[in-house]
Formats: C-alpha cells, structure tokens, sequence
C-alpha cells in the first residue's frame, strides 16, 4: 500500500484534476451504484457533509438512532455545524427502530412549531450495538417509507464493506435503500487517511462545495486516494477472513 | 386589564428605563426567589434566550424530555438556532424521567468525540403529558444531581403558576430546584402578550443581550408589562378556582 | 392611541386568527403595494427574518453598508443567527454606494471557494449618514442590476414613512424598487411596541415561520397592532409638520 | 518527500499516539515559537478552526482585510459555521490597512446592539495584494493594539516561510506578533497535503476538539506530516532561490 501511495500520480483535487481521486471516486459510484462519490478526509467529516447536503435550509431535523455514531461521536455537529434537531430514537438490541416510532416523529405540516423532518440517518454495521448487521428488510422498510414521504436516507456505512461481507452481497445491494453513504477506508480497511462519500451527481456536486468549506478540500489527495484503490483491490477481498478470525476469537478458540 | 394598559407609564425598555416593565421585573424576580428577571415577548423567546445563554460556547449538549415544548414545538430552535445538540429522554406517563437515565447521557469528559453536557431542560407543567405536575421529589432529585456535576437546570414554566397552585406552594419554593426560569402571562394568565424569565443576575444580563440579538428588544413594552402586573394581583390569586372548575368539568359535573 | 389599543379585537395570532393584526397586515401591504405584510415586535427581529426568509440555504453573503443598523446595530445576528457572510461596502455620504462596487462583489460562480451573494441590503432613510433619504435613481439601478442577476433587495425602512413624506410619494413608489421591506410603528410613529415586513406571499408565509422560531410569535397581538393602526391613520399623516419642526430646529429658528 | 511518506511511522492521531505528526508539531511549534502546533488537513480547516477557537462564545466579531483569504475564498465560513461577523476594512494595495480604521471598528461596550470584537485577521504575505510581505511595523502596531484591549491575532501565514524568506528572519520572528497562525505545507512547499497551525498550549488543546468537529481528525496521518516534515528540511531551506528565480521571471530575464 505505501508503495502505491509513494508512486500515486496527483493534481489539484479542490480543481478535480487529481487522476487518482477520481479514478477512486468513480471505482466507488461504481462499486455502490451511485451516480458519483466523493473523497473525504474522514468518516466524521462524510457524514457532516451528508447532513448538511440533504438539509441545506433551515428548520429542519434528522431522525436517528441513540446509538448512532452521528449522535455520539461526532461532537454534535449535527447541531452545532448543520442546525438540524437530533430527533433520536432508541436502537433495538439489533441496530434496528421501530417503524412506527419513526412514523410517530416524522413532521411534515406547516404547522410554525415545528421543524419539518428532511433525513432518517441508519448506520450498518451499528457500532454501538455490537456491530450488528442491519437486516435487509429493516433497510427496505425504511427507504420505503422515507421515498413515499420525500424523506432522505443517508446511512453511516463507515464499516459498510463488513456488513456486505457478512450478507454475501455486494455494497450496492445495501445502498439501494439509501440516498447516500459514507464508508471509511482507515481502520477495517487498513488506509492511513480517507472515507468516501456516495450519492446522486447533484448531491455530490453540492457535497464538494461543503468539503470545501469544512476545510476538506485537500489538494494532492492522490497520494491517499491510492491507499485507498490498493485497499478495494486487495483488502476488501479478504474480509470474510477477517470475520472469520473475529468470529473465532469471539468463540474463545485460536 | 385593558385599563391598566391604557394608563401605564412607560419608558425605552431597551435602555432599561421603562418603569412599569422594571416595575413586573423586580416583582418576578422576589415571586422565583431569583436575583433577577426579564421581560420577553413569548415564551418560545424565553426558553430560546436561557438556553443560548446557559449554552454561550460551542460544543455543548443539553438533556430534555421528548414530550417537551423546546423538543417538540419550538421547531428546533435548540439546534438550529442555538446550535445546542438535543439529547432527549422519554418521559415517563407522569413527565418524569429516570435520573438513571440522565446520569448515563451526561458528558463532561474531554474526550473529542463528545460534546459537553452543560444543561438539563425540565418542564412544569408539562404539558404534552396531560399537564402534570412534576413530584417535587423529581425536581430535588434532577437539580442534586446538576449542581453536583456543575451542570444547570432550566425550567420551561409556562404554567408554572398552574404547578404552584396545585402543589400549594410559592413558585419560588418550585424554582429552588433551578437556575433559571421561564413563565408565560397569556394564555391561563389572560395577557395578551408576554413571558418572562429569571435566572441571577449574571444570567439575565447575558439573557438581554440575547434578547436584542432575537428581535425580543422591545421599545415600550410597559403597556404589555401592565397586564402581567395585573394579573399577578388579579388573575393568579384566582387560579385554584379555574383549578376546581377544570377538575368538575374532567369528572363531568358542572 | 391607549384607547385604541383599550378596545382592541384581539385573537390567536399565531393561528392568524386576531382580527386588528390582520386589518393592520392588509392595510400595510395595500399602503406598501406589496402582496402581504406581517406585524412582528421590533425593527431588529424584521430585519432578522427577513435576511433568514431570503437566505434560507447555506453558503451565502449579503451585500450592505458599513454604516447600516443590520451591520453596525443588529449585533451581527446576519452571521450569528442567521449564518450569513456580511460583504460590506463603505457607504458614500449621501447613504448610497457606487453601483460598481457592488457590482465587484457579487459572486454568483459555482467556485467552491466563494459564497453565493442572495441579498443586498439598503436602508432609508440612512440613519447613520445623518438620516439621508436615498435618491429614487439609486433604488432603481440597485434594484435593476439585482433582479437581472436574480438577487434579492430588502429595505430597511425604520423610517420609511419619514423618506416617503421627504420624497413626497406614497411609500409603495420606494418599495417598487425591493423585493421586501421592514418598517417600525415605535419611535417616530409613536407607538409603544410593533414593526412590519412586507413582501410576497411566499416570502411572507416563510417569514412567519421563522418569526415563531425567533419567538416572536405573540398571541393577542392586536393590543398592539391596535396602536399601529391608529398611528397609520393620525400620526402618518401629520409626518411633515415634524418634518417642518425638525427642519426648523435645524436651522435654529423656533 | 514520497520515500519519507512511504517509511512513515504512524499511530491514530485522534489520541495523539501517531509519532510523525507528533514530531512535525513539536518541530512547528518550536520553528514558530508557540507553545504548541497542531496538524490540519488544509489552510481553510486552519483558518475555520483558528476563528472559531478564538471565537467559542456567541455574539462576536473579527476584523479582516476586504482582500483576505478568510473572506473571499472560505465560502464565508467565518460566518456560516463559525456564526461570527465578518467586519472588513479596505486593505492598503501593500496588504496594511489603517490602524486608525481597525481603531472605530473594535467594540468592547456592553451595548447590547453590539457584538464585541474578539479578533483581527492578518495575512502575510497578502495573497490578494500581489503578495505582498506585510512590513514588521504594521504587525507589531497592530498587536500592540490588540494586546492592550485584550482581542487576539490570527495570522493567515499559508505563506508564512515566503515571507521570513523575504525578510530573511525567521518565521518565530513574524509570529512574535500574533497569537496562533496557519501555515499550507502544500502549493509552494511542495507537500501533497497538510497544514498546521500554532498557539498557546491551550489553544491547540481547544483547537483539536475543533479539528475533530469539522472532521479533519484524520487516523494515520503520519503518512502526511512525513512530506511535511521532509518538505522543512529540504524544501524550506531552498526558498530563497524559489524567490531568485520569481523575480528573475518578473524582471523578464532567464
């Protein structure tokens, strides 16, 4: 991997002129089956990116769970950098919520008291409930519903590439159910620097504008964006073994 | 009421020199048992004002229930104004909540993932569950709890007089569990316009700045500030009498 | 004026249901030659919601004066509150700036680098350059190049009566040339409390939203709105005897 | 500088445990003459995190040239995340402006219609202004200043070691009269990615949880602070011939 970063061929990616920027963003749209993605420093930063696309007017909430990584680990950004109320809903032991819970918080009146609810925000694997792995159904149930009311789904899928793993399907088969991703390619995924960020051309388009103004627009990126093809190329096909050592050290055997 | 409007002095309440508002304050603050109080034009304003000015800093949270007027009918002005993360608890039936509960949502560690808790929200009554009256038992509880840890309580008091009443005692003997407060004279109070905060004095010098930047500087509002004074002598020594009537109409007696 | 506001017909206005706030609205948007009107408590807050009401997406700037009351007076609620850049020019003397200038600073280019410019903003009279009324060519060419390029022009018109009666037009001639104006009822028109903003009607329908959301949403109102009418009826019309006084006094005679 | 970044020795830089960005800091932070340095995806992060760390409580301004990088090219960040007024003076075509005018600007009353001044925003060398080395005189006047009324200096330094290069001082010299900087490891110093920013101890322990926010705390980044730190040992000392060969090019000659 560091051999591929030290000979990565770059350009000025706040310009979109670095060639292996965009050879990730375009392996990663693909891989997704998104219209585009777009490189970001961090798995934080791809989500704060994604709230604030969905939810570029005021008055708007997001509904999400109390488990979430949005709701814990990112400082509040939510809030305190994008202005959207946290409307959070507890997490079943699975990962999942009810869906009658988020229909009871779903507000879509011009009733002046409140917001009106824009994003439901799912992450799978769900970290803080044991890294479950969100069934299918929960995701298509969701997405349904969301479609039906003009709702967006972004989902946190920072260990995305495991939970694909785990159900033996592609990632694109889990991310027909939202409107957009993020997934990291540090940690699992054995990169130094980097997540990615998927979603339509219009939604990318605007997602570049706000990594510019969160300061992420980085300009030779390449020599990240190239850990990150090494890791699609040869992590990512060896996860199962991964799961297969954790599943292991789990059941106390060797 | 409208008498007493007609024929109040008044004075630039922006530059404090409105006798009678001056006058509602004063008497506000000796009724909490607080140093100080300001007079707002709703009680949206008011809660909105005690939390940007309990939250001056970035990066804080605060702890309220999912059934409370700031979550649910305030259009997340917590957020979107004050750039406050929400951390919601449910209420129990009685408008409580575990103080278990509260202990595990509290974050005071420097650990960047986390933003800080700095507030607790109670409200009395609370109205979205039936308009009960918070034990004063929860309240001691809440507020040992936040003083213990340097965290501060508000109380979204809209009908705060209601709660006195009811309990049988001075709202000051309520407001002992909080730092600051808000109370709205229309609506049960009969105003036509009005709220009012209270905190120390720190706190409502803070509050004002905060009103101004809101749009809540009003000129002279003494004409408004006469009916809260009036119904602090006329309307609130009455309201054991609404209290009967209501409690006959709920059992269907006349 | 007080026995106005005495027998005041007053409802719920945050349900749109008090009858002497809607009669005020109405007469101020037939008066202003505008679709619709909104009474709120202050100056600052019309002001306020209408920068929110205009820029309600991220990543803008609004174009001003140095010396304007939303820039020096407001205390920065444009970029505090409402989150939007203040690019601002030096005013000339007379209150006007050159076309040029702001013609310099628009950007509306998708470069990453740069906010979109939404707003311009005037006020007139000019208080801070000695209560200077603009000359109706400079609200023409600003207006003009604005709507060419899709930008929105909002008045703050405090004293906009005072200009009208300088000018000796109706005040609908002046905003011809705005897509929205504040105005105040206190101070030179003599009321305790009140000021107004006027637009379209989708602006407007905004406008209240976001009035609630500031709180200044009040309930019966029409106490208030009762003295504004009156003001409109008997103060108004009387504007140029204190022209006359004023001009008077400036030059020493009695 | 590839070489380095592949042999880099890494650790997750969210706990301070990556040894190379801790010795690229430690190497900073000594070079500028500041307690502490920190490491920043980007000049802009560098700058957004600058402002809002010297800015964490509401109702503040900054001071900064109509031609600096924080106001033309931070899509107005200053104001839309970190909510604070941009109050801009006309910069001198040398990059100055008049200390006369950053004098009517600064406000430190308690007058609610104001916000208080915090902070003025230089930038050395001035981008905008051909640029332009600021002369020593104009940055001590303007620290002085500062120091005497109590508002900190942010040096927009992205730049920073052109300008000790022209000066032939270094760059702690410069810093001497500020107190936090940014500097780009990128553009002109060669590096993919990466800048730092410098200060007081306290500062930069505020700044990181700032970093975390915006998502720029990246995990391994050491792969990153080796270009940087290579970049200090070999490219830094050859700046000078890089402004040889500048103004050899500006002159017309080869």
């Amino acid at each position: 991997m560091r051999e591929a970063m030290a000979s990565a061929e770059v350009g000025d990616d706040v310009f979109g002129e670095d060639p292996t920027v965009n050879e990730l963003q375009k392996k990663c749209a693909s891989l997704f089956g998104k219209e585009d993605a777009l490189f970001v420093p961090t798995g934080t930063m791809g989500n704060l990116i994604s709230v604030m696309t969905h939810c570029r007017e005021r008055g708007l909430e997001a509904i999400l769970g109390t488990k979430s990584h949005i709701f814990i680990h990112e400082q509040g950004g939510i809030s305190q950098v994008a202005g959207v109320l946290a409307s959070t809903i507890e997490n079943n032991p699975d990962g999942t919520f009810d869906i009658d819970k988020i229909k009871e918080r779903i507000r879509l009146t011009d009733d002046p008291h409140f917001p009106y609810t824009r994003l439901i925000c799912l992450e799978n694997t769900q970290n803080m409930c044991g890294g479950k792995v969100l069934p299918m159904s929960f995701m298509q149930d969701v997405y349904g519903l969301a479609s039906e009311l003009g709702l967006k789904v972004h989902l946190d899928g920072a260990r995305l590439m495991n939970a694909a793993t785990a159900l033996n399907v592609p990632p694109s088969e889990i991310l027909k159910y939202v409107d957009s991703a993020s997934m990291c390619f540090s940690k699992g995924l054995a990169c130094p620097v980097g997540s990615i960020i998927a979603g339509t051309k219009p939604f990318i388009k605007q997602a570049k504008r706000t990594r510019k103004l969160l300061g992420g627009g980085m300009r030779q990126a390449g020599v990240l964006a190239a850990a990150a093809l090494y890791s699609i190329d040869n992590i990512i096909p060896r996860l199962h073994i991964d799961h297969q050592h954790a599943q292991m050290l789990a059941k106390g055997k060797s």
